[in-house]
């Protein structure tokens, strides 16, 4: 028998506890068309004003991932991992890990978007690289996935198809952050995908989508459990957000940064994150007893990094394309950098053409915003502090205004407190 | 400039409070089709869960009202009243205290609905007379309500014209009981219609749509505060639906027994209901020295009635459609009726051809059920205790169905309360 939509929409209403078949019916509905969007994000605004029990979560997560195609990777040998990072500026983590963790002997197929907003997406960063291409057929993935143990790829519509349409509706009824959806969300593809052991980096501070740590912590609790009840090897790291990630934020000035560091240099911070990740990943597959640093060392993720990008039609030896115009901002004032402001750092990249504000904008594959130095450092007055990149100059003066205010020099050090780039670390108990 | 709506969404989903600048871009995006579907349900939800604070269902209230066409009655000499009632099982009132009040001096327009549901919609009843059309236009409403003094029609598509729309959506998406959208949505058509003086018949109880005296008086309250903050003169009667009003439900059922009330006799129910409504509404006029008893035993309420139908083509003289099958039910034990229930008899009418379950069904002008003794009255074994009437007698079964354990019959009185008729009287303090 049929659930009524008004029905389950008024017990929501109430605050009631949805059952299995409650949730399913509305899952049911949104993949199908049966349930209009009016009815739909009713029942969103009232989840996300009441929350969801964690029973109510796992359902709609369970639900979610099994209204679509799910992927078979049981072919493949080995154990599959995946990593999720909830969005940051100048993350870089993703095009380092994955290439990483295959030459650890994992295998990563990465299911990933491209960004809207101020934090950039995956795809957007790897399509800088001339030829690369990010749709791939199903066959095409699981071939790579076999061939080079690292893909990094568009993901097929048919993977969770309710929650394409769930989402864009959250988008515009001011239901975007809700965590049980949010996690729903996240979690439904990636146990449709087949995944054996996630890492998730749920990054907290100004430039996150969560800005506040106890929300950081619930969400990721949240997905950890989901994870863990549904039989993926789940664990999250929590991760500050407050300044950006290494020095550049933009799309190929973040793989040129990402290709620094899979060739054994790079920024600090990035090699910490993407270390810590790797070995998350590499003890939820049992295989502790590698050290994935030797592996940045020792050539081996470099050659997974150009094994990937070469199967996806993209030169792993070719020119990065820059950005037509630069400009630079220098320090006003002798003194050590106390604080860099991720979230206006990433509207500044993102207004400079790295981003965008409709799906269906172009990104420019050369802007960005480069930083030289980090909280922390010492710097003299007159030294460049950013170089901003666009190709569209007129864009200038709009960056420079999201970075008033973004940065600070104190006389010394005595003004700054470091903090720590990994926050916590949730597992399930 | 615009207010967005996710924005406006936002801020009611944390509890906040809107302003009067964004309710009115909420109403006017309802109105002028610029908010989608899904926006206003989302919205609705939101105040379905939060409600609102008297200055937001002020607002609201005052801009549907503004919505649309307003109707001008400053023409029209004399005092021009109204009345609404919240919709009960065998509630005959408007069709008597229209001409009633009439009849003592006061001019009324009563715009109404057809039923959908159990309770019985007034243009509906009207229908069965033979010849009676619901539909005005603005000069022939405004002719005949300065000729005759009483008018009962069908509301004018231009009047709060969101509200249709807004109605429609809370139907289909579990917000229908929501005071602050009740109030607003019934509010702001006696708000734009102009009336100086409005008696309200806010009903509890099974039949009635607020089953609960607190929600029922928390309504009351909510619409004469509105109404007297609109410079309306608006009392409130709170007035007990467990048990049907008079001895019938149904179309032509009920247009006779308040033709009996307009003749001098009928139900005391109905006539104590009706006179104390009447005596509110003068009372607002301010002619509270008029007894209206007088014109229902002097003639001049009926004169009122025939002149009302004849306006509007219906023939008052015409015999009245009966149904063409009736089913009695008889007592099945000798002693006192002590219960019986109008929400049950409300449903058996309904399904017998009284109401309908979507608003392009037909009505049978004959069908509903009449009952033949009320709570507190003396019953013997075999006596008829109901009659049911349709045109089409395999609906009988389903009719007596949701009659089963509609009353009760105890050995003598002491099994008997009898409950007030007029609960309450709520008033501007």
């Amino acid at each position: 028998m049929t659930i009524k939509p008004s029905d389950i929409l008024r017990k929501k209403r109430f605050g009631g506890e949805l059952n299995e078949a409650e949730v399913r019916a509305f899952v049911k509905g949104a993949t199908d068309g049966s349930w209009a969007d009016y009815q739909l994000s009713a029942l969103l605004m009232a989840i996300a004003i009441h929350g969801m029990t964690d029973r109510e979560t796992l359902s709609l997560t369970l639900a979610m991932a099994k209204s679509g195609d799910a992927l078979d990777l049981s072919d493949i040998p080995g154990v599959k991992a995946d990593k999720h990072s909830t969005g940051g500026v100048g993350d870089t983590t993703s095009l380092i890990l994955v290439p990483l963790a295959a030459a650890c002997g994992l295998r990563v197929a990465k299911m990933s978007g491209r960004g809207l907003g101020f934090t950039g997406g995956t795809l957007d960063k790897l399509e800088s690289i001339p030829g690369w291409r990010a749709d791939l057929s199903n066959e095409e993935m699981l071939a790579q996935l076999e061939d080079v143990g690292a893909v990094i790829c568009a993901a097929g519509s048919g993977l969770a198809p309710a929650d394409k349409r769930l989402y864009a509706l959250r988008d515009v009824t001011g239901t975007v952050e809700a965590i049980p959806l949010i996690a729903s969300s996240i979690m439904s593809k990636k146990i449709a995908e087949g995944t054996g052991a996630l890492v998730l980096d749920v990054k907290v501070g100004s430039g996150a989508f969560m800005k506040d740590r106890d929300q950081a912590t619930e969400l990721a609790r949240t997905m950890v459990e989901l994870g863990t009840d549904a039989g993926v090897h789940t664990v999250a790291l929590l991760t500050d957000m407050s300044v950006p990630l290494g020095l550049t934020a933009g799309n190929a000035l973040e793989v040129r940064e990402s290709v620094e560091v899979l060739a054994g240099g790079g920024p600090a911070d990035v090699v910490e994150l993407t270390l810590a990740l790797a070995r998350e990943m590499l003890a939820g597959a049992g295989k502790d007893d590698i050290d994935p640093a030797d592996a940045l060392t020792d050539g081996r993720a470099m050659d997974a990094w150009r094994a990937m990008i070469s199967a996806q039609g993209g030169d792993p030896d070719a020119e990065l394309p820059r950005a037509a115009e630069t400009q630079q901002v220098t320090a006003d004032a002798d003194g050590v950098l106390t604080r860099l402001d991720a979230f206006q750092v990433g509207v500044a990249a993102w207004r400079l053409g790295a981003g965008r504000a409709r799906k269906e904008d172009p990104v420019q594959a050369g802007a960005g915003v480069e930083w030289h130095a980090r909280p922390g450092d010492a710097v003299q007055v007159g030294q460049p502090l950013l170089t901003l990149h666009t190709d569209t100059p007129d864009r200038f003066d709009r960056a420079l205004e999201a970075l008033d205010g973004a940065w600070q020099i104190a006389p010394d050090h005595t003004a700054y407190t470091s903090s720590a780039l990994i926050v916590d670390r949730i597992a399930a108990p």
